[in-house]
């Protein structure tokens, strides 16, 4: 078990209603916020009237920053750097879902920089100073509310990079499971896929020393299979909606990684599917590649694991073989998209060709790939991969 | 699944050699501390010497407060208190298990209260303020080193109580799973007990829908019943002890129990035990208490909750009739105490006579007794489980 620190420096009111505690919190940092969301939705479904009464009870002014498409993208990060500045606002408020969440993040990081905010974005300098970041979440996907990371993709550049900084993580998150009723089952589907994917990146290793730490991945994990599917048949079954929006928090807070030497492996490589096809959803991504990655790693060095992930998560007989317990846990794992509805392939995913496909294989972990524990990955592993999920 | 907030305030630090981390940490808060600790092991492990090397190096100033006994009790607060004042210190640094911790935490509430701590510790009156708080940890158990409470004795009034503030929260721990290293079997077992118990108050609940939260709590159960008897038998066995630490701290964090309305049972008649008979450890009371209350609630509506316990923690056949699977996972917990030398009587555990039964009984829950959603428990419920554990 390695060493590790654990501090959850966000505060999180869970349900029903929490929205009632958003004002007073955003109080005690300011007066004035940049409010940022997305494509209208929340104001199809209520939670931004729910919002603006929030902020005008406790007396807070506020711009906006409305729009935000999915995979936040760098022209948003500029902007909302540009309106922070022009209304000085004391803090940032997202609400919405992970790219929502992402932008604003990093908008509160890049306020203070007079340089390009790639330069940030892409670690080459660091971030100095945040705004206080508030976030109300409608999506049970990225985790963003309780973490200090975020993806930001510039298209020019074809780069989606992960960004972050202990700085980075919000001060205050209302997480209300009624506000993501109004989710489509597509996006549910890849929110949980998502999820699913934030807990297997780090679950994967081949040392099984941080055994606390692995079985609550696998609660969460269960949590996922158990519920994804009940959320897609009623979309306002309350128990499902909060049970996949309090696992998608804890996937990626650092809970299920502690103790753990890990690499992340599957996000990456779908970071850069996005930097080329902005059309792919993040989770509908993971979903297609997740199993074929499971296959690719495969081998007696990681048998062992894939033999736990089987027993622990999917339940499979004991008293298989051991290789077949692991080919069964892929299995599984693929029949379980699917049953979201989410495609198998690449191409039905969104990705029409697969010609930028070598670009994208040194793009995911540079051209030396990455030594990471459970396997290294050179570009061609990568390379191999996209090929093999097309 | 309930309302909830999530905040960890603590900042852990998890792992071998972090006591590195200590001085530079207290030094954000205050230049000088009340050091608590207990009968003298830490001066014989090291511990002691590794906490003072370490203040030396970041100019930390000290008064000592040594020789705190086993359930934390009133007098020594008030002479913490005192200490603390006639030093004028800034925090008070606790280096032990949880009764030094407790007892650490209580003083830094009562000192600047002028009236009689007792007040405050039985929650007649609010705290107002806190000194802050550091932990060193020796033993894992309590749980005391990331949560916001506090057990404290006063004898001559034969009360044992939990007290508690938001404030009381540790601003920093050190979690060296080395330091547990010469804990003796005795004190592994009755540790591994207590952590049991923590995880098993908030699991025991009619209500399943914080599916996520009780996935958590049978991760954490898991662990406790995989590694205790692998520190019992190589007390350096350094996975085994990491694995014990990090369970205890999470076990008692609250996060097993967010979703979930929960009411605590067998700690508080526990409680009135060492209140009346000072030799009983505290694990080894909950060991004896927890099997003959799990038969005592065992009843139509509890029976669903045992089956999840016995199928998800104790991996019994599913194809056997529920009430069979129930009254298995009874004997199998009350053969894993068994199993790690823990008495199974109180009369063993060192409760000579049942003559302070009836008195015991009303303490627990007051006349009264307790509305609980698993089982309301009457003064008579609290005496019939004395008598049976007897």
């Amino acid at each position: 078990m390695e060493n590790f620190t654990y501090a959850i420096g966000t505060r999180s009111y869970f349900g029903e209603g929490q929205i009632k505690n958003l004002g007073r919190n955003i109080r005690q940092y300011c007066a004035r916020v940049l409010l940022v969301y997305g494509q209208g939705s929340i104001k199809r479904n209520g939670v931004y009237d729910a919002v603006i009464e929030e902020l005008g009870k406790s007396g807070i002014n506020f711009a906006e920053l409305p729009g935000i498409e999915p995979n936040a993208k760098l022209p948003d990060v500029i902007e909302g750097v540009r309106l922070c500045r022009l209304h000085q606002v004391g803090g940032v408020l997202a609400v919405g879902g992970g790219s929502v969440l992402d932008c604003a993040k990093t908008i509160a990081g890049c306020v203070a920089y007079e340089g390009d905010p790639w330069d940030l974005i892409s670690m080459q300098v660091r971030y100095t100073k945040f705004l206080p970041i508030f976030t109300v979440l409608t999506l049970a996907a990225a985790g963003s509310e309780m973490d200090a990371l975020a993806v930001i993709s510039d298209m020019n550049r074809h780069d989606k990079l992960i960004t972050g900084s202990n700085m980075m993580l919000p001060k205050v998150s209302i997480l209300d499971p009624t506000y993501t009723f109004t989710v489509p089952p597509k996006h549910t589907a890849a929110g949980s896929a998502d999820i699913f994917s934030h807990i297997c990146e780090p679950y994967f290793t081949v040392d099984e020393s941080a055994y606390v730490s692995d079985r609550i991945a696998e609660a969460l994990l269960k949590t996922v299979i158990h519920y994804a599917p009940a959320a897609m048949d009623d979309p306002t079954d309350y128990e499902a909606r909060a049970n996949l929006m309090w696992a998608s928090s804890l996937a990626v807070n650092t809970l299920t990684a502690k103790g753990k030497d890990i690499g992340w492996s599957v996000h990456e490589i779908e970071h850069t599917i996005s930097a080329y096809y902005d059309d792919v959803t993040h989770g509908v991504g993971l979903a297609v590649l997740t199993p074929v990655w499971m296959e690719y790693v495969l081998s007696e060095k990681t048998l062992p694991r894939f033999v736990t992930f089987g027993l622990n998560v999917w339940g499979i007989d004991a008293a298989l073989p051991p290789i077949e317990i692991a080919r069964l846990s892929i299995e599984k794992t693929r029949r379980f998209f699917s049953s979201l509805g989410l495609p198998e392939t690449l191409r039905k995913a969104g990705v029409s060709e697969d010609k930028y496909f070598d670009e994208m294989a040194v793009k995911a972990y540079g051209p030396e790939g990455r030594a990471n524990s459970f396997m290294p990955f050179s570009a061609e592993d990568v390379r191999n991969i996209l090929q093999k999920s097309f």
